[in-house]
Order: C-alpha cells, then sequence, then structure tokens
C-alpha cells in the first residue's frame, strides 16, 4: 500500500519537476529542482556520486520532495521518507530514461555516466493540498 | 551585495511557487511548496507559529530554497542561507499581500491570523543553472 493519496498520484506519474530536500552531515538543509520517475513504491532520481546531495544521502537518508501540479499550483504533494537504495548507473540506463521521458533537448552528458547513481526514495508519509 | 545571481533575480521577484526545505530537531528532512517574496537581500514567506516547520526553525534555523522557470524548467536556483527572524504578523498583514501578489482565488483564512508569522531567510550562497 503506497502512502501517497490516489487523487495526488498524477503529481508523480506526469514528468513534473519536483524539489528533493536533503540534510548535510553539519545538519544543513539543502534543495534541488530534479527530475524523477515513480515505480508505485518508490521515488527514483539521478544523481552522481560526486556531488554534496549524495554524501548527505550517505551520511544521512532522510529526505523529503515536493512538487505542485503546474496547470494549478495550489494542488501540491510533498513526501517525506528515506532513501533506502542508491545503485550504481554506470553507463547511464537511468539517466537516458529521464532525458526521454523529460524530453530534454541537450545532448546526453556521456563523461560523467561513470559517476552516475539512481537515488531511491521511500516515502513514509505524505502532505498534499 | 545579494549572493542571487543577476541573470536569475527574476525567479524571486516573479510570483512563482518554490521549495522551503527545513530539517526536523531529529535530523529530518521536510519540504514545502511556498508562496514567497524577495526584499533584495531576504526571502519572506508566510507561515503559522502551530506547524512543523515553524518547530524546525526555531530549532534549527539552516533552511534552502529551490524554484524553477515554469517557462523554461531548466533554469532554477536555489538558495541556501538561515531564517535569521521570525515575525509575528498578527492581522496578517503579509499574508494578505502575498494573497493578492499571487491572485489566490481562495478567502482569506482570517481564523488562523492571530497565529500567522512572517519567516525571512537571508541566503549565503546560490546555486543556479
Amino acid at each position: 500500500m503506497s502512502v501517497v493519496p490516489a487523487q495526488f498520484a498524477d503529481l508523480l506519474e506526469r514528468p513534473l519537476y519536483g524539489s528533493l530536500a536533503t540534510v548535510s552531515p553539519a545538519g544543513k538543509a539543502q534543495s534541488s529542482i530534479m527530475w524523477y520517475v515513480w515505480d508505485g513504491e518508490r521515488l527514483k532520481f539521478t544523481h552522481t556520486a560526486k556531488r554534496q546531495k549524495y554524501r548527505n544521502l550517505v551520511a544521512n537518508p532522510s529526505a523529503a520532495f515536493s512538487v505542485y501540479d503546474p496547470e494549478n499550483p495550489y494542488r501540491y504533494l510533498e513526501l517525506r521518507g528515506v532513501v533506502d537504495e542508491i545503485a550504481p548507473d554506470p553507463d547511464g540506463v537511468f539517466f537516458t530514461e529521464l532525458h526521454t521521458r523529460y524530453s530534454a533537448s541537450f545532448p546526453l552528458p556521456v563523461s560523467d555516466f561513470p559517476d552516475r547513481v539512481v537515488l531511491f526514495l521511500r516515502p513514509d508519509s505524505a502532505h498534499s493540498h
């Protein structure tokens, strides 16, 4: 059973832009605009193992995600939970899937594929409006 | 001098919807979609003194804000810093200013005005793309 209210599931299924919040080892907040895919249980994000957000999540897996409906910004959803898996994506397979899903017009950044990872956020609570 | 790059200042000046990340006393991330006003030095948000985000900020003033350009989501801005002031807004004056700025169609929630506060986020770094 998902914690996501059915009437807000479209916000996870559409290729929108959400914000991922993490916490640094020093206890400071960080917030980044992200692509994502929802697999029915977890949100998946692409990232690299060389950036601050990765180091944050290795030290503290707590994460929160918020997204609004661009057609009605008063419809929004927040998910809180933990990143319970970080998987390597050395061939950029998941990155390429997102690049297609979001119809990105820029070239694939193949030079950073060796450092690419997939973050899996498992929500344990949802807040919607 | 503001840390905000001049070519991204429009993202703060337009009435867009951003995400505010805070950290709970237990070290957990939280992310909320927010209205805001930029006064040239600080981002101002409306909130109430009865909610988790308020308790988070009283315990740990670290905060981060991210916003993207709905007309070009690959233009985005993150600000990190601290909430260095929380001011009471018992008559909902700031709430009402935001309600007008965002052309909100719902009635003013006057019953929660006594608990309304203004959060002031002073950024110490900016990340843009």
